[in-house]
């Protein structure tokens, strides 16, 4: 079974999108990840998402860049939650893919979630928290991997405090 | 029981918001709607989100402008999806709520939507489809309300297809 | 026979589509116009699509707001010239259409217009230098209309000219 | 016979503009290139012009950064279709040449394309989409060039989904 | 003798260009006023500047509002100082109007001042300073008005320090 | 005795930059208001400066609109902290004032608060901050209204939960 | 005794936030820094503000990137002031931490400085502008390093003259 | 004598600059260039410029980063005309110094040309055409200058056109 679908638009997009994958890893959430366009490859895009949905995607997680159309030509063909990536490919800073992606209208979402690296990783831990909802044991992976990253802010705590002392014994 | 928690961080986005809570009835999703705000009751905040939850509360929608830290403040304390909704409050059209909502860092996403009402009824349907997942009424509720803005769409064309006629006749 | 399609996302850009349509008419150049939507009627535009190209249409025009992807939906489906109008349909004045609009990924190119108003009637302008590649009387029916813009600039001129007054005789 | 002419603004906008180039010598396009500028040689600008006019020339691809006001100022003196690319050339990210490029008065479109080398492939492709309208050649190489993108795409796939292997297979 | 010539791109501008004109009236600097525009009257834009030139022009200031291409054509075909007033015609708030205006390439400055009626002043406040390095009795005028710009201050200074009274002495 | 001096850049920023001054006097913090321009009166605002500075004034609050230059000009020349409110006071929406208070150089910090009628109130609940660090009763009454904000929240709450009922009981 | 409590949001942020500290302990003021979350980290946020708040801290300087809300954490739940330092840490330019820090809404304001290292070390300098109000010793030293700055400014004066030497000479 | 005075704001500008002071020497114009700052020598700023405007110096040209105030402070203390060069200083891209030098209030114009160093050219362009006003020999020397770029463009132009090769004869 495959429970996540994570389409990127471009082979080019790879690096950026590797963390999204990463993190459904360290999850053992299954997916199916593949390069597919909106503009390029559009039926190959519905027989995909309608192929997927069969065996078991309940989301589609969506990346791409400039006028970023990709998540919400697959939230026009399916009831599943899209969630997007805004990927900044272009000198306008990532601002037109953001835009692209959020602003979409009425009846047809887009859960966008940060540009680059950082929404990458944010699209598989909603991923998570909507599987999460009915699914015990992601919910505990998703609840032990924020203790980690707390542990991981007191030991950066750790380390820039002992690194600069305690200033206000200095004088 | 109660499925959706809205909150908003002022009284007078109730305007903006009430497209969310529309949407909703007409998908009889069970929700509860209050004003909170991160800043002035973040005591407040954190107890009714633990109230809510013990209530069946499963997703957090959060409507905000300027630095709309209203969702970002429910996503640090709850594994359960949150949606956010960014508001035009302030004279920068909405720039300053929608990267305040989006930006989020890795760990704590918040499924941001459109700016406004636009923004406040995706909110809505983006719940319903998470809903959906494992709830065979909403899907089916959620269907039908995606025929009838298909339905719409067909309406709104004869209109105008009529109000413009066959113009390759008029030569 | 129908040479123009005119494609609007939504019923409610019919008051700024409209510059596009009496361009068109002044210009005696048939065209067909509808309300389609890349993500409400995904199915509906692609058929309308053949369609019109099966009358005869040669040049798409697309008009939307916000996360504006008609154009590129139409663009994804047809080796015709598409020629798109960003809409100023939410706070971000528009920004977000005319990057979701012109970004597009090489191969599938969006020829785009000013926002609004003027970008409806610049589509048909643009649309009749293309048609008027081929088409004698177009392009003389274009020569004369922008004669009859510079007239409209000297009478403007004129105008003006005598409110004002020869100044630099006054001192 | 010289069927589209494209003009840079600056010696240094070459790197950008060439994909271009290369896009309409793979569809076997005859064109004219050179540098001229709206504002160091406007006589040249428009005398070139006016013989690229008398030899053919069909469509003017305009590329310039900064005030990039060369589109603007070729579509100001013909009446063929002028696309323009506008180039990221400085520290504002192209946002400069976008708008001087995109928000022209009605009367005069610049078919505007995506920033940089993205947009110069479009223009080429939108010209070919153009010529296509009346040159069955131009439209069989352009959509044989549609094929080959799709054939990328799926090869592109294929790489991906092998290197991140069937995920759902894992647990 | 008509020592400023003043260009405005529509006759739709003459509201934010008048603050100009009652600015270099007040001067008592003998100007000369007209619509003309860098796209649909080239020509005339050419043949005005150079009679003006004939007549003694020292100054062009150029006001327009989207893909602000006035002062830019203006500046391309004179030595003479060219001033821009970028107009805010546009959902973009003048942001397209002003980066059209102020980007200009080596070798061809727009003097740049602020978007709509507040620009449109102080293009004649500039334009004042420039012919003042050679013109005493302007020089004085300039200076008088700056000392009535300083005692209206002082007016609504003293307008307001009554209005809400020694607050210092409430408590 | 005034311990705050509130400038405003022009007899026309009055309306935005009265609810600073109400948030003075509801917490009896004595303040001296004037109109005080850094570019039309620079050396009024020096004496203006050095003489509150001798009458007790310990934090200035400045408000400008467009190339806001007060806060930054008034920074230049005291040790004492300078706090900036942004007007939007030009069709860019305030974030030529924002960005030209906010951004200055190291050494000459202007604590920059939100644009309009919010940054107004936050100035003078800044500097309330500020002054009560060293004043209990100031301490005090910003305690006190706090809690106020907190019940006014709590009374907005009660309203929109009572508008909109308990809709989990609905179904 | 701390005076100063620094916090940021990350330990990626250090090389950011050093100048901040540098300044601090070039001015003797005692410090204690360190790394904690808004969105990570919450209670520890809260129980770290409370024993600095015993210890002493009197201001709170937090630095953060993205949808930068440590800020606005610290300042819905202290009494003391709050400065913002907002990070670029994506590809919007820090934008999205600007309008993050700054856009507070009334009743919570974060005294907001620049972007990265300027801001770093403004944050220092507004904070020891405020301890000098009730502090002659921290005055004295900021009167002397704002002294060091002018001297500084006159060396590179000096430096940059003689390179360029009397221009008005060589003709 | 010196006729024209470059301030710049910090040392590190230098090399932005620099083309102002090449341009400046190519038309054997006198100048003075030094570094003073709007905040951090203020008094320096206004001694300097008196004693230059006493030696003969008839424009200003400041250069300046961030909250790029100097342009602005040297223009409310002198009747000359002031020109200013935004630089891209901050993460921002320039746009917060731009918008600091453009948005000037009415009575004390900057005239503002381009970013960084193309805008450093032509501040002294601008510079020189205000000054042959009234000087032949500048005119001259400016009317050369414009013809060596009208050769620069001819020459790359005629690189480009060999590198490229009469297209329209491959096929």
């Amino acid at each position: 079974m495959c429970r996540i679908a994570v389409f990127m638009g471009s082979a080019s997009d790879e690096e950026l999108v590797r963390p999204c994958l990463e993190v459904l890893e360290q999850l053992h959430i299954p997916y199916f990840v593949t390069v597919t366009s909106a503009h390029r490859t559009p039926e190959r895009t519905e027989e995909l998402m309608r192929g997927l949905e069969e065996k078991g995607a309940q989301i589609f997680i969506c990346a791409a860049g400039m006028a970023a159309h990709l998540a919400g030509a697959v939230a026009a063909r399916t009831l599943k939650p899209v969630i997007g990536i805004p990927l900044a490919a272009s000198p306008l800073g990532g601002m037109d893919a953001l835009l692209s992606t959020v602003q979409m209208p009425p009846g047809f979402p887009v859960a966008t979630v940060a540009l680059d690296k950082a929404g990458a990783r944010n699209a598989a831990w909603l991923a998570a928290q909507i599987l999460a909802l009915s699914d015990a044991e992601i919910a505990e992976r998703f609840a032990a991997a924020r203790r980690d990253m707390q542990t991981a802010v007191l030991r950066a705590a750790e380390k820039i405090e002992q690194a600069y002392g305690p200033q206000w014994n200095k004088d």
